[in-house]
């Protein structure tokens, strides 16, 4: 790694995220933040509202890193104890800020609500250290040097911490000489084992170009990011490496970054003016509510059918009970009827189905939790695929789902209008 | 603290937690759950796939808790190295276990899939440790003895992560001689700020128990917390406080701990031996998807219309067009028609209809972002309520669904049958 590459320790300070009561955000944050400037975190930490744990954990990241951003600690209450930690950890005393007292007075009287008592703490700062205005509440935030590194310490509360540390941080950082570029290129129906066959030699991390996957309920994640010093050459070097992963993974890949299946099946949609109904039973709505979490998505898709109970799929989408008698509602006959019905009665060019076992309970030895038919009904006819997932009700229903929108997405690909 | 209280470090490992681009949710999990055995965390760590910055945080943390739990860096690929690091921690090698290869080659077998050349890496423990089985994945755990601390290594996919924890990490666990006791009361409909004046006197946080909020797009959780050695005493305590609490706030209260309202309204169904359907329009299926998150909800939930578009509220939910035409989709009358045509079309004891603006866009002066009509079907009639929300289009979304659900717990509790 290059010398001159900044380096970032990122300490959270909270009972709550200590006891897992709230799951901390704010250390992501920071972390993107910082990697958009350059300064590459390599270190996060968190430690409860304990004054001798803040203190050696400011001093052994302080030791770490160039940049230590902490959250938390700095509210009006007993339990908050990072001001006191730097203090002890600088070796000084706490100390009355005149200028803060001066914005804390000004915050209260604007909001015509009196400065309490239990607000006084929050005018005192370690002697020496720089105070960081927030315009959001009434923590004041500071900055010191300790050993190696700048120490900047941010409120918790994660709206507060945001504004803090794009107004008052950043422009106080050092901007790594180097810049950090990531991009995700995500796939779907691949095993996470036969995509990091497929990229062995890119994952090896020899070059300056680090590759990686993630997986979540069927979707994996290729994660690419490179460091150098001159952006567009960085840049051109993660473009590189991410159209050598979409070549090399072909049809499997779906989109990148920001990108989710609905996202993109509303893409093609829109663009070859289609439209699109869905007929969902083990699934619930999931699908309807993928599709409906973006905005614009009525332009595309009608609505659809949640044919829980069986004469549901009957009255709803047209199913013949004779199929239903015969196959059982977990079956692919079922699944294409389902599809069908739908196209045909909320008139759409596109519809998908699932019927299926979503566990844990109510399956049988031929037909386990797990087992799902996905069905497709389009301009050229209907397809069905039976899947065996693996995983929790909510997993088995997630990638259910998203098989269902995958199965679209090839099927636009495939069948150009 | 008691001498004898346990405590554990919380060690995430990955590149992708590290740079911000996922969220860290497992050590909030881990710590809820080794706090209900009565063991204290008292430390997280976050670092990435970096082989000795994985050794160096194993070696600290197992000199600072009595149980260290890892998540990451177990699957088949080149950037997962805790199996390494976890060796070299230990002064011992790699070997092969022909137990867990039997179990990853069954694995493969039964999901008829190739065991890749890839996965055998996975069959590699570090010599003396024990291999914990993944029911969901191929990633197997280990444990091993290291300095102070028993060792726990898990996968990173969090529900991979979360079933061998509770099935092959918590047996293994000394429980710790005092216990901790969490309880939530959960509540709809509630200002924050009412909430906290009515128990005003129960937040001072001067006795025993800790009383705290916390507020979740439109549900309002009262959390109680004590610790103490005796358990039956302690969960005494936090049940006399839990029962105040409810006693104050009265029919805003819907349940408790791991209750959801979709979940309190299947139950009240179950009771009654009542059905229900859904007509949703913005709400896009979600208030279908939150009733069959539930394993069980075929037995009260017929199923639903998601009527996104206009005609589809015609044709599937018997919509009269002069009301669409006369006071637009969103407006009161419709999700009067649209609840009583899912009720009398899918032949069910109860129905609930929302149509709103979910916004980003879509608004106007007269009919803002945030503007829900909510309907419910019944046996005595049919209501409907104008809501406001505030918040993004996801925030908008949840709030509506939970708002119709709460208006049907709330008249199943008014309407004895």
């Amino acid at each position: 790694m290059d010398q001159r590459t900044q380096t970032a320790a990122i300490l959270a300070i909270g009972d709550e995220l200590i006891s897992g009561q709230c799951v901390d955000t704010n250390s992501a944050f920071l972390a993107r933040r910082l990697a958009e400037r350059g300064i590459r975190t390599t270190y996060h930490e968190t430690v409860g509202d304990d004054g001798s744990a803040i203190v050696d954990a400011l001093v052994r990241t302080a030791g770490l890193a160039d940049v230590v951003i902490v959250s938390g600690g700095l509210g009006p209450t007993a339990d908050d104890r990072t001001r006191h930690a730097l203090a002890k950890a600088l070796g000084v005393e706490l100390e009355l800020d005149a200028s803060y007292r001066e914005h804390l007075e000004a915050f209260f009287r604007q909001r015509g609500r009196p400065l309490s008592e239990a607000n006084r703490i929050q005018m005192m700062l370690p002697a020496g250290a720089i105070p960081l205005a927030n315009r959001m509440g009434t923590a004041c935030g500071m900055s010191a040097r300790l050993a190696r590194a700048d120490v900047f310490c941010l409120p918790g509360v994660p709206h507060e911490m945001r504004t803090m540390f794009d107004e008052q941080v950043l422009p106080r950082l050092t901007a790594g000489e180097s810049v950090i570029v990531h991009r995700a290129v995500h796939t779907f129906g691949c095993a996470e084992s036969d995509v990091g066959a497929a990229l062995s030699d890119l994952m090896t991390n020899s070059g300056p170009v680090q590759v990686g996957t993630t997986v979540s309920a069927g979707v994996i994640s290729v994660r690419i990011t490179a460091q150098g010093e001159a952006p567009e050459q960085t840049r051109g070097l993660v473009d590189q490496t991410a159209d050598e992963v979409r070549q090399r993974l072909g049809s499997a890949v779906f989109g990148q970054d920001e990108d989710t299946l609905a996202a993109v099946v509303g893409r093609q949609l829109l663009e070859r003016d289609q439209t699109l109904s869905t007929a969902e039973s083990c699934t619930g709505g999931l699908i309807g509510k993928m599709l409906t979490d973006l905005s614009g998505s009525s332009a595309y898709y009608r609505g659809g059918v949640i044919a829980y109970a069986n004469d549901v799929k009957v009255s709803h989408l047209a199913v013949p009970e004779e199929l239903l008698a015969e196959h059982g509602a977990v079956s692919a006959p079922v699944a294409v009827a389902m599809a069908e019905g739908a196209r045909q009665r909320m008139v759409s060019d596109w519809a998908v189905s699932t019927t299926g076992i979503a566990g844990p309970t109510g399956g049988t030895a031929a037909k386990p939790v797990g087992l799902v038919f996905v069905g497709l009904a389009g301009p050229n006819g209907t397809d069905v695929a039976e899947r065996r997932l693996v995983g929790s009700r909510e997993i088995v229903r997630l990638r259910a789902s998203r098989a269902a929108l995958n199965a679209l997405r090839l099927a636009m690909r495939d069948v150009r209008t």
